[in-house]
């Protein structure tokens, strides 16, 4: 690195430090690039932020498009600012490796929230950078914990891995749910019910009301026949109605965030399921590294070549061909 | 593998070329057991059955929960019965890695197709099996085709990455879309538009004739900002509405299919597309193995543990573990 690019480093370390959003934008940016000078800028930066790392509370949100995710963390930002506290929203788009995002892209969001001094909204609308998802984001979370935001929302919906990449980065997870008739149960996978720390039934107000509770009910039911999980206390998961556009419940969501936090922080628990996600991180980042290793090989592009007009004349299956070419490459060690 | 075992091998292939469903039925759970013995049962039968490989079509289907694919799976697979076709349906549910399933599961279904004697019909409920989902349906695939269903259709929920899965395995692959206001658009992913030769807009039938009109020519105006695929004729993909349940346009649907795979067949492109699947299947198993070998290899399981005891230490980020013991591990050769 050249002594102008040490300078810009050590310049947006400290302005970050100080809480300064342009420079948090400015190294989330340099972090979501592929260019081999941003990387390196990333990574110094990370360096000198370490400190901070770990000091925030990570709330993981996800829910169907529709269900309200904008509208609850605008309330819910808000309820937390009141409360002091500086508080940034990461939002996740799982797009296609075509093309990315949604057709209709995202109307103007949490608009009140986004005029606030203590808080700090980034969308990360694209995919398939270095690492994917889930390590632009904890990059991004790394940075925002050195800016001083103590509370960082990840939103995601719930599309694709996103859910599970998003449980496996925060340390809660809140699944919110639309009003909706007993049969649309089955379209919330078990396994995502499963990762929810909270579920809470959004909308309930005016002619949902009655339907909210219904539904809120139902998955209570859904909720009982699950294993109890030994890193939460008795009455978790919980399940239960809110509504954004009234305010209502709101306030009620942080206190049983508190209370299941305060009660893992008691039994032990709470580190050592960050060690857990640390662990899946590493697993799953050895097959990333994994991926590009053998992309950038040429003896290992030269036997793919091989293998590839062999299945396409159907000499070899995909999976025969797979199995073998592992086999050479971990042989010769 | 003893006599017997040979044997049993040689009737069940014996019996599957014969059409037998039960026989067919038995070789799938084979094909979908872990155990070593069921697993070289599979690449026997495979082997043996590996001439009548790539001589069905595949049509891939996906839509969300509630939008009548199993109604549509059935007045569309009687109506292919009716012309003579033998038709298997192969249900994958991407279920989760905790438990899997949905929570209300799967109600009767296909109750008149299932009835029929060229009918066949295998839900797939469990993933996490060795090689994953689209591993084990190809496999179920290449069973079907030799047991001489000509029309294998391969449904999934719109759930994680199963449609790309299900369009990696299938040569055409249609979306059923239910109707609903224009806002609701922005819930189907760009990607999964992107990958359909067919969107259907069911249930145009009733108090919702206007409305899947309606949700018809959102679609269109949609599909119209994409890039043409170069392997699709100038109309394609196409967007249109059907009732299952009162089977409108289900014919449409057949006809649709035909025009699109003689267009292709004659320009090349359909064995060109076949051929694109089995090179990324290739490249996805390469990753399946990968995994399975450095969970088995024990010098490489040793590096692991002590890489784990730095990360949980905070000596070291999960990322740089990952590229440092994939550098080992390639190093070495």
């Amino acid at each position: 690195m050249t002594k102008l690019d040490q300078k810009k480093i050590s310049n947006l370390t400290k302005k970050i430090e100080c809480g300064d959003r342009w420079a948090l934008s400015q190294a989330i940016t340099f972090s979501e690039s592929t260019r081999v000078d941003h990387r390196e800028y990333t990574k110094n930066i990370l360096t000198n932020l370490k400190k901070y790392s770990g000091k925030s509370l990570k709330i993981g949100l996800t829910g169907a498009p529709g269900v309200g995710k904008s509208t609850f963390i605008e309330s819910f930002g808000l309820e937390l600012i009141k409360t002091g506290k500086k508080v940034a929203v990461l939002a996740i788009d799982p797009s296609s490796s075509n093309s990315g995002g949604s057709i209709l892209g995202d109307k103007t969001r949490m608009e009140f929230l986004s005029r606030e001094a203590n808080a700090f909204i980034r969308p990360s609308p694209n995919d398939g950078t270095l690492g994917g998802v889930g390590k632009r984001t904890r990059e991004a979370i790394s940075l925002c914990e050195a800016a001083g935001y103590e509370i960082i929302i990840v939103e995601t919906v719930g599309v694709g891995q996103s859910e599970s990449t998003v449980s496996e980065i925060t340390d809660v997870f809140c699944l919110l749910i639309a009003p909706a008739a007993g049969d649309e149960l089955q379209g919330v996978k078990r396994g995502i019910m499963e990762l929810s720390d909270l579920i809470l039934i959004n909308k309930a107000d005016g002619a949902l009301l009655q339907l909210a509770k219904l539904t809120s009910s139902d998955y209570k039911n859904a909720i009982n026949l699950f294993r109890h999980r030994e890193y939460d206390p008795p009455n978790f998961p919980k399940v239960f109605t809110i509504s954004s556009k009234e305010n209502l419940g709101i306030t009620a969501v942080w206190n049983e965030i508190e209370i299941l936090i305060k009660w893992r922080q008691t039994k032990g628990f709470f580190s050592e399921l960050r060690n857990r996600q640390k662990i899946s991180t590493f697993k799953r980042e050895l097959k990333n590294y994994f991926e590009q290793t053998i992309g950038s090989s040429d003896p290992i592009l030269t036997q793919i070549k091989m293998f590839e007009k062999k299945i396409t004349s159907n000499e070899i299956t995909p999976e025969t061909a797979a199995e073998l070419l592992i086999q050479k490459i971990f042989v010769s060690d």
